[in-house]
């Protein structure tokens, strides 16, 4: 298994410059000012690079959605019970989620995967099963799971990835479900980036002041027990991650080995990039962090991965959410550079060397 | 003419509070944690509000281009020379704009009216003609306008987009070209809010330190000679605005006449927004920012009209761009309060009533 990580890390190229060259050249003959649509111009050279095409496109999408439990859960961090994780599964596969009614809007597939939800599922067409356990251990008395799971864990999300590449994939977003996963997300940006639990812990799904304040100091006794090494993101995965979160890791990798480029979501997703980006720094340009969420560590862990979110609408919903509302925008920042007529072919003047007065 | 305008304005309500009511509690009801898609989930209630429904949607999209060119261009302010106004009318005739492009994405019709161009442009079967001058004047020396050609902008604004209520129209979004009308945009905004010029002034299409000096000492000037009344906006968009910026308040009042949310592009439509306010306070509720521009003095307008941006991406161009990308945002968050599961459909456990622990 670590074999198949380290050939797909392997996998990861740096991006085209060519044509990133030639997008930026044909960006600045488009009839508007230069640089006048801001972020999506930025973001049209990154994709160019990533695909190594001066004029990508991206009609195949999917959103991959993987759920797993936490211990820790049991410790009363998240304000909704356990068996909502399962009960929100069965929700995206029949449809009523909401990032089943995002995925229409933007024309993306949900391929849905249970990680290491802690009850057994019913069986489904749609269901990828990938169980790695059933939940993970508390951490707040030692290890999530073992490295060996850790890897596992990643290694399907590549295989998971894999099989949409084989359908025909061109964008991929990650999203997530699991009571308990911002406490898991927490402690490994904590752990990461060496910020404090404080400053990284948020409300999640809506707890209140003492919940918090119990979410902090459950997170911090974690880190107290588990001692994880910040310069090794697998020990720091096993140790306080989760299931989906070693998914997720697998899934980003798998994607930039294809020259796939990955929207990440919120929180959790962005807990899994830092995760794969210390694993593999090159894995970084093949991110388009896509929202900035309302939990406060969010915006730690992308300023760590030097990343900037495309929208902040205050989402704090996960699942993939932003990351498909965030596939619009790159529909709409490609169409500008397939599509739009040059000064040339619509016989615009261009801007004037020198400005009068 | 004023008939027109009194009779128009005398049709915007306030908004339906029954139909927010329902929306909000159907949000609540959604498998989601309350809140979590924040500002969608705003955006939603006041969509509901605005047509008078629980469950709104807004299939029937156009946007709406007006354009014109300014005295003030003569003076040197932009980095632009006056033809591009006309020139850039036949790109978006002939659909090779960006505002083409991301209006096909947003599935909206491009609507292109000459409000004041220049020069005559040639007979299009597309092209609404209803110049009210070949250019204003120059607002250094005297009003851009008068009195009389600015309601009879604004009339010619309500006629354009009651002929697209006409040929049916849901959601409509703002969009203008004009060399010249970030200059005539700033000084709306200083005459209005009372910000100084360099508060409100930035460098349009991209002059660079000297043109922008230039700009402001320009604008002084024409704020100067003109002392437009700040609490009479008719008085401020005659003395120093625009026609294709008269015409926009028309669209807006117009559109709000029937019910339809209006999409605010960046400064030029932000400025024309803050003139219809002040104009008719009942407006600002059918208003949607939709993102916050490059241009300083769009924030200040927008703080001025209490509207929060829903788009941050560095945009600059105008047109109605960001508002089209944004009609996006709206038709997601409208099929999020359709389309969800209740957690009663679903059979998802909601949020427990104490956290544990």
């Amino acid at each position: 298994m670590l074999k198949q990580l380290l050939e797909t890390t392997a996998h990861i190229r740096a991006l085209d410059s060519a044509a990133m060259q030639a997008a930026r050249e044909r960006q600045d003959q488009l009839t508007k000012p230069r640089g006048s649509l801001g972020q999506l111009e930025e973001l049209t050279i990154k994709l160019a690079g990533i695909v190594g095409k001066a004029r990508p496109r991206f009609p195949r999408k999917a959103v991959i959605v993987l759920a797993a439990d936490h211990g820790i859960a049991a410790e009363g961090v998240s304000a909704y019970p356990q068996a909502v994780t399962a009960q929100m599964v069965l929700n995206f596969l029949a449809g009523g989620a909401a990032i089943n009614v995002l995925a229409r809007q933007a024309g993306a597939r949900v391929v849905v995967a249970d990680m290491g939800v802690a009850s057994d599922l019913p069986v489904h067409p749609s269901l990828i099963v990938r169980k790695i356990g059933y939940g993970t251990h508390s951490m707040q008395s030692g290890p999530a799971m073992s490295l060996q799971e850790a890897i596992k864990a990643i290694c399907a999300g590549i295989d998971i990835v894999e099989a949409q590449v084989e359908q025909g994939l061109d964008l991929v977003a990650t999203g997530e479900m699991g009571i308990g996963n911002t406490t898991a997300a927490s402690a490994i940006v904590a752990a990461i980036t060496g910020s404090t639990v404080a400053d990284v812990t948020g409300r999640g799904t809506g707890i209140d002041e003492q919940g918090w304040r119990h979410k902090v100091a459950s997170i911090e006794q974690a880190l107290t027990v588990n001692q994880p090494d910040a310069t090794d993101p697998l020990d720091v995965l096993a140790k306080v991650g989760g299931f989906e979160i070693a998914g997720l890791v697998g899934v980003m990798l798998g994607a930039a080995a294809h020259q796939i480029p990955v929207m990440i979501d919120g929180f959790i997703s962005g807990a899994a990039a830092l995760v794969a980006t210390e694993l593999c720094p090159a894995l970084r340009s093949y991110l388009i962090a896509a929202h900035n969420s309302v939990e406060i560590g969010h915006r730690v862990l992308l300023e760590h991965m030097e990343l900037v979110p495309l929208l902040n609408l205050n989402l704090r919903l996960g699942e993939g959410t932003g990351a498909v509302i965030a596939m619009q925008l790159v529909d709409d920042a490609v169409a500008i550079l397939d599509e739009m007529a040059t000064f040339t072919e619509a016989g615009v003047s261009e801007k004037e060397d020198q400005v009068a007065g």
